[in-house]
């Protein structure tokens, strides 16, 4: 079962990062993942379905490609962690460009369509979370107020970069750059209680 | 002639922020604006006309409502006028609604279509060069490719909390708080030199 229906969802991220959200029609999703539309609909119940789940499989695949690692190389250091974590999302290569694509336009077509707005904020909440987590290992005792919000304000950023970058507005290593600025200052700010 | 087309403009900003930038035909930018086809062809020559000052014409309405001030008012400090200048566009009206979710689209579009990317580019520029400048103001002492790019840093989070807040995953009073937390952080990191 989940061979054939990843290789829907793979399908659907494609067509999303390449023809954008309003692109994706069930038969033509179909043609690309080599299925038959009623097996998508058996899979999937509707497009929505569809859509929700190619969400969730976005969200999934960045999970994996900001995370994982060889599990032979040493510990990173709390900072370093965050700093992959984060950066890994500003990467030149083919997946990463697909995927964020993909996750640009699921966000642009919730201002229009309210339908994944609530999986959308659900898969942010945990994002954000990921993040504040992190920061909360390299400064353990900013409060965690502090640290979600700080953790927010990442995301938002690298979510504003990604688009940057994606749409020709920026050079890759420039977003890197303007991304670890940003996290040394969230950092200067949690280790020095901010006066107003 | 400034009426007709600006009207046509008027039109085309309504339609992007409602159905995007694939939604946007030229029939139905002809109804929606009362005007003929075929002088929407002759004052923006054809879609990509239309599309190019569209974005020119967002962005200038987005300058007027983030620096029109009453001219009896006292002038602002140089603080709160960076302040009032990105604040003002996380405002709940219908007209900033509109606007951000054009610009949302126009963003968008660009990664799919290279037409919109230079002047997309050259917006983005005079933009990042206005918050860059106003910076300087609090600042003055400040070197400015910090200044570029704390002013790229804060503009790409505002456009990153613009589509969270259009896309319901924040609260317009919430984004509007990390904005300003955001600008903290910047003015800090601009006035201690940063060590690493």
């Amino acid at each position: 079962m989940a061979s054939r229906s990843t290789q829907i969802l793979e399908a659907a991220a494609r067509v999303i990062a390449r023809r954008g959200v309003r692109g994706l029609r069930v038969e033509e999703l179909a043609a690309e993942a080599g299925v038959s539309t009623a097996l998508i609909y058996y899979h999937f119940k509707d497009r929505t379905g569809v859509l929700r789940q190619t969400l969730e499989f976005i969200s999934g695949r960045a999970e994996r490609y900001t995370a994982d690692r060889d599990p032979d190389a040493p510990p990173l250091a709390p900072r370093e962690e965050l700093e992959e974590s984060l950066l890994l999302e500003l990467q030149d290569t083919a997946e990463v460009r697909e995927n964020s694509s993909a996750w640009g336009e699921l966000r642009a077509s919730a201002v229009f369509d309210e339908v994944l707005r609530e999986d959308l904020a659900r898969s942010t909440l945990v994002w954000v979370q990921e993040v504040a987590a992190l920061l909360g290992q390299v400064r353990p005792t900013a409060p965690a107020p502090s640290l979600a919000a700080a953790a927010e304000r990442l995301t938002a950023l690298l979510e504003g970069l990604s688009m940057r970058w994606l749409s020709g507005g920026v050079e890759i290593t420039h977003a890197r750059e303007l991304m670890r600025g940003a996290i040394d200052a969230e950092l200067a700010g949690l280790a020095t209680p901010r006066k107003n």
